[in-house]
């Protein structure tokens, strides 16, 4: 005791940081440990993520359904129309959206405004105001696509006639679907649908569905790893930046483009839309973060999160060891760059079925890859740095088919372990566009944010039930 | 001095290395300064070049040509064949080379299988054997493309009826041209010359030509400039890399072939060579540069490097205050790796007009920006920035038009000043391919070299000599 007292004071302090920098100022060392209870300290949660935590049964399954995802062969395989991809919008009107469920009278501004025009787009109404009407009437069906194996960006509208791509998990022979990118400015999945919105959605479902249908016929089978793979290494993260796939991807389609039959102003029109559009790969860059992470899903036991997506409303989560039940919490704000005119006021809640890419360890957690799309969602390079750095500290494991030049060429982090969220109060980053929260306006800015805490607290909550009771019948 | 003794030693130690060691092991403190005696330590270079740093002439030459350079827009206006862009073709038989200026007997073997490949692309000689004896009998005049405000990657031939792209600085009106890029494998520029070669020659000389100059035409003005400041956010560094770049580049392009009313086989063809050819862009980054570079030449007492060029045997430079002359030392070998079954002794030396991509601030001195290249070259990122860094010692400035990403968005150095070469001893950095050293194997790998000193010694005393007789005369 003696001793301590005789040798220089060096202090790790853990907890309220006034107490080290006292220390600091009164000349001696002291460091910060950056440390917070688990489970934002509750003890129920913390006992409930003690048990799981080194738990043979998790890790095993953990194994087993991040194995299930590092193994996926995204490839994309055809182009239909969703009503032929997804049985449930072969029937009754229906209406797929973005994120968790959520009934008409909550949704959102942009996302009403994304039905209303998917509405008038199938001819169910003759304007959006007639759609409206009928939607608050319950006249047309509404479900997360998520829920048929689909994703969206933002409202994420999928309606029968639109055209999905359709990406096929060659590994295990799941597939998944997303819809067309529509490009920037005034468009549907910014909750847009003035008659210029529609009418692009009418050439999209079918001159430019017929056309890509017929090319990618043509091309037989694209894998869309490699795809990724490339651009991650030509500054995109395959969510907010997707320059270098897109054009990855065109050089790719052109050959089959121009072999086949097709009329030379279709094509030429179909060439300058997909060359007029930056983030046109960023749909098949969800289908195919879909197909990987659908082929982890379902591993009893894994608290591997297979889904995040919102509605504008709720941030939605899916683990693979409690099957496709979501667990929600309201969403967190968006720290971001807006438009000239605009700011947060404005802003709609985080929205989309986008943050499948961060769940598949891209978009946010490779923004290591991609420092020139700092700058628009606020921060430095550095910071994108240390973004993918720490999302290390959430993950199963890192996905060595997707390296990032800035870290080395060092694999991004990938499959996020809700365990391993609530024991460390990291929450994983996401990338993301902001809509303004009125329909019809479109997109207002750019920005950064997290997943929030609640969601996991509930499905680690829900997973430790579903581990014991296996038990107990076992 | 008593105090000297009793204070720790902290030492810093200039010259030999084994001094400072010797401290840091007996417990020491010691810090080596990475410095070497200006020119070399040669005395009179070293006099000479006293008299020109910080002289108000050069200083006053340097910011002329460096806004000059700075100012340049080069814009894409047309493709032409050789003998219509350049005056010394249309007339007696006459091929251009890269690098300074080079006898037939002394040039390397992929320059001579080069030459002979497009005699007999020209229908000049029936064989390659014909053609080397034409050659070698003198029969055909040679000289550099330089000389003809020309470049060319590699053994940098151009024939008469071989298609340019035709650059235009569009803020001083000074034109380059480049040829157009035939792809990897065995082709001309690495000295092959077998009937595949020729055959392809032909057809770029016949199809690809009249399709690209109908769709340029069409386009109007492509500003490259742009085009190359967006490839450095997209993993490019220009001169080994132009992955993105010609992407981005087919993009703008493909709308502009789409409209015109080429037949779809000519089409498809040429649009599958482009989207096929990494490289295809770097022909035009380089004949981007030459035109910035030549906007920066002819300043009577500026330090600053318009050209770095390499014959296969000489490096040669060109400084804007001596105007065309060159300045030549035997090139440096270059650091890389092969590929299987090649290595060291198979190799040329250092060869190409390329190094205006570094002479531009671009290739090597841009290598922070394509990080996935590295590996390619041999090295690690952190060498990469390390490099781009290293180079601002020895510039005039730096380009705010192409920034890196990895320094934070910092500009490129740019703007060689020799005075500052020699007073630092660090030489500019290239990035380069490596051609076997007989005719008709072509790439065997690519790497790193440097240029040598020698040359900037040369060039230097020209200058200081250049300015004493305007001094003298004014």
């Amino acid at each position: 005791m003696y001793e301590l007292f005789t040798q220089e004071l060096r202090v790790v302090n853990v907890g309220l940081a006034s107490f080290a920098e006292n220390l600091v100022k009164a000349g001696g060392h002291a460091v910060q440990l950056a440390w917070r209870p688990p489970a934002g300290g509750d003890v129920d949660t913390g006992l409930t993520l003690a048990s799981l935590i080194n738990a043979p049964v998790v890790e095993s399954a953990n194994r087993t359904a991040f194995s299930r995802y590092l193994d996926a062969q995204p490839v994309l395989v055809d182009v239909v129309l969703a009503r032929e991809a997804v049985p449930a919008l072969n029937g009754e009107r229906r209406i797929l959206h973005a994120g968790p469920p959520i009934a008409w009278g909550q949704m959102c501004g942009p996302v009403q405004g994304a039905i209303a025009g998917a509405m008038v787009y199938e001819g169910w109404a003759a304007s959006p105001a007639e759609a409206m009407a009928l939607a608050a009437a319950g006249k047309v069906a509404l479900g997360p696509a998520h829920d048929h194996g689909a994703v969206g960006p933002m409202a994420g509208i999928i309606s029968p006639s639109m055209p999905l791509w359709v990406v096929e998990n060659a590994a295990a022979g799941n597939r998944a679907f997303c819809n067309f990118n529509e490009g920037l400015g005034k468009v549907l999945r910014f909750g847009a649908n003035n008659p210029a919105v529609i009418e692009r959605l009418q050439w999209m479902g079918t001159e430019l569905y017929e056309v890509m249908k017929a090319a990618v016929q043509r091309l037989g089978r694209l894998e869309l790893k490699p795809i990724i793979a490339q651009a991650l290494h030509m500054g995109d993260e395959v969510h907010n930046r997707n320059a270098a796939a897109t054009g990855l991807l065109l050089k790719r389609l052109l050959p089959a483009l121009l072999a086949t039959d097709t009329e030379r102003d279709r094509l030429r029109r179909v060439i300058e839309f997909v060359a007029g559009n930056d983030h046109f790969f960023l749909n098949l860059s969800m289908a195919s973060c879909k197909a990987m992470l659908d082929a982890a899903a379902g591993v009893a036991g894994s608290s591997m999160v297979t889904v995040m997506a919102r509605n504008g409303v709720n941030f939605g989560i899916q683990l693979s060891g409690t099957g496709r039940q979501w667990f929600q919490a309201p969403a967190n704000p968006v720290d971001g760059l807006f438009f000239p005119g605009y700011g947060g006021n404005d802003a709609a809640a985080d929205l989309g079925d986008s943050a499948i890419t961060e769940t598949a360890g891209l978009g946010g957690f490779a923004m290591a890859a991609a420092p020139a799309i700092v700058q628009f969602v606020g921060g430095t390079p550095a910071d994108a740095t240390e973004n993918s750095r720490r999302m290390r500290n959430i993950t199963v494991g890192t996905n060595p088919a997707f390296t990032l030049p800035a870290l080395n060429f060092g694999p991004t982090a990938a499959g996020i372990d809700a365990r391993l969220v609530l024991d460390s109060g990291v929450l994983p980053i996401i990338n993301t566009g902001i809509a303004h929260r009125e329909a019809g306006i479109g997109q207002i800015g750019a920005g950064l944010t997290t997943a929030p805490m609640e969601c996991f607290i509930e499905a680690i909550d829900a997973l430790a039930a579903a581990i014991a009771t296996s038990e107990v019948t076992s």
